[in-house]
């Protein structure tokens, strides 16, 4: 894409408003605008790398065997009343509304009673399970404090996917390739490195549930870590019958600041069992189905790699979420030669498939020097007067700051 | 995909509150779920046809250099103020939310006042402009009566584009180019041939603004069609006036039902004067920009397609935008030669990147192929031991039901 014609444009200052670094540095970059405290739009830039997060998450869950689905926010009472969730005495995030009849209807902030009630219609013995269903989409959570950013979003893009079995064996089994999915996933992602599977509490049907924590200043949440395990325990279990469950030592946990990038939860017959989803097993028993739910919040992650990622000049994306893989800068010179082979450049890296931003403004080097630093492509290509001279483009790595100069003809 | 391994199944009757022929048609095939009326969700067969009709549109939103974005469905109040559309006498579908702090929040129905906002962060000058941003995202629309199943959505997708110009003369250049956009869109959908640019009132900035109604007893529109001309308007402009402007006579028009599947109109500074979106021309005098708006509902669109696409037995999927281009259907005989050359042609087709549902369930013959036809797939392979004798599938196009032989060798 030419830079000319990306209709965003980088600025020096973020709204004063605005005290998160996700926010501050993608506002200024030109990914994302506020819309007010918790709500954020995404601008070309900031699509394309949640584009990717989504792809790559998505990637995962198919292999998992997941089916893509996309549920609607509007929710009315009937199945949430079934599980006690729907007065907002007992859940303190939704978002109400109302038809012009004045029936109310809440705006979901998690999908497991939808969901569980439309796979009644599906489910009807063994022979139909597993299965395992996840979407992207939007959930809506009322939070009383909205200030970090993409970090916590009065609306935001979740992936959240449930799993359904008929016996606690092959959903531990689903389970435990969801975790490792999710390794997996973080990893690709670029935040594997700083990315802590932490123990948390489980509820009425299994001890644990799991959380994937980022340890990060800018995290709401603290975790207890073993950094040489790269295991945790959050503030909920940290007693010594977990850590000896765990084979975890107080004095090795070391408190950390960390973001929730997903977590993972066996629901047991929660869900199935209000709702009434049950199968028929090979006896011809009815019995309610085993579920799970595993959410990674794309937008969230975003933020995190923003946290993470990123220095006092601006943002440094990993290869695999990057907007673009690279930032080609032309500093025009005054006989066109710049210009012309700038973009042949572009054209003939564009049409290997490489992903490139052409910086083809009329404007100061320092200008495209600095925005491309705050943009933060892995790869900025110069071409100016002087690289010519050597028939080469001048190859700078963003996270390293290392220089180097390539030959033309070998791009 | 195999079938066996899709968690929905089709059923005999759709809900009995269910009264519209497109969700009824939809639900029975598995494609949708009803979560209430006017929200339904998108199954994976669903899903897949949805993200086929957003591929199509987006493919030509780019062709008009649109920039893809993805805002907020949570609005306040102030830039609605400022056009005078946040009081719900003004605007009636309205669905509206409150913060913790009772602070009133609003679920957008379109997107123009926050899109004219957010711009005045990206404009300044005239080099700035033109530009074209689009999004696909939910609409929220709290309407009295949702009866025509996906047609009519209280939560529905929408892609809405808005183009920011500098002048009339380049605004009319671009609407022009968004019409053609339409028509090829349409065309690419399967709908073309049953889709009437229609005329209708355009407000205070340009006489006509144009609607996209395809004819459709399901329709909730009347329009007058010149069925020669390939031309109608609406009720708000049939007069003698505009059927001179447009030379049309009023004794070739036919009364006719019909789906608004489209709608694009001239904005002019209505937007920008409201919320001071300028920019400095030529010679340095501040001006507002000229806007238009251009909307297209993807779901509506699906649901549009199944009501034209369909016959007694089922969907009829244009090949464009169908789940799966070949629904190879094996009857398994006792010997298993079937479940191999079927099982290997499945793994032939989908190598070569054909999409294929491969009915592979222990069922009958017979319930398979009233599947199929309900699923309406555009063309069945058949493989059975009667084929396999002329080392043959059966080859039937939905469309036609025209039946034929292929060689297996041939594929």
């Amino acid at each position: 894409m030419k830079q000319s014609e990306l209709f965003t444009k980088t600025r020096r200052e973020a709204p004063k408003d605005e005290v998160s670094k996700n926010a501050e540095l993608l506002i200024r970059a030109g990914y994302i605008h506020k819309e007010m405290a918790g709500a954020y739009d995404f601008l070309p830039l900031g699509l394309r790398v949640l584009n990717k997060i989504v792809g790559i998450i998505r990637e995962e869950m198919n292999v998992l065997g997941g089916q893509e689905v996309y549920m609607t926010a509007l929710q009315d009472r009937t199945s949430w009343e079934a599980t006690d969730r729907w007065d907002e005495k007992k859940v303190d995030i939704w978002f109400k509304t109302k038809l012009q009849n004045e029936t109310e209807l809440g705006l979901a902030f998690t999908h497991e009673e939808p969901l569980t009630s439309l796979m009644k219609d599906h489910v009807r013995s063994y022979k139909d399970l597993p299965s395992s269903i996840y979407q992207f989409q939007n959930k809506f959570r009322n939070e009383t404090r909205a200030k970090s950013g993409i970090l916590r979003g009065r609306e935001f893009l979740m992936k959240d996917m449930y799993s359904f079995n008929v016996d606690e064996e092959t959903h531990n089994d689903f389970y435990e390739k969801a975790k490792i999915a999710y390794k997996i996933i973080y990893d690709r992602l670029g935040i594997g490195g700083d990315t802590i599977i932490t123990f948390s509490s489980g509820g009425t049907f299994s001890k644990y549930s799991h959380e994937f924590q980022t340890l990060c200043e800018a995290g709401e949440d603290i975790v207890y870590v073993d950094m040489e395990k790269k295991l945790a325990v959050n503030r909920e279990v940290l007693n010594d019958e977990v850590l000896n469950d765990l084979g975890l030592k107080k004095e090795n946990l070391k408190e950390c600041k960390a973001i929730e990038v997903g977590n993972i939860f066996s629901l047991g017959t929660k869900f199935s069992s209000a709702l009434g989803l049950n199968f028929k097993d090979k006896t011809g028993i009815s019995k309610p189905v085993i579920m799970g739910c595993y959410g990674i919040g794309p937008t969230r992650v975003m933020g995190t790699i923003a946290e993470i990622w990123s220095d006092d000049k601006g943002l440094v994306w990993p290869e695999s979420v990057a907007p673009f893989s690279i930032h080609l800068v032309a500093l025009f010179g005054a006989d066109g030669k710049v210009e012309k082979v700038a973009s042949e450049l572009y054209r003939h890296l564009s049409s290997k498939g490489i992903e490139v931003l052409y910086d083809d403004r009329q404007c100061s080097a320092g200008e495209k020097f600095s925005d491309a630093d705050l943009i933060g492509i892995p790869w900025r290509y110069v071409v100016s007067s002087k690289t010519l001279e050597a028939d080469a483009v001048e190859v700078k790595d963003r996270k390293t700051g290392n220089v180097s100069m390539k030959k033309i003809q070998s791009l």
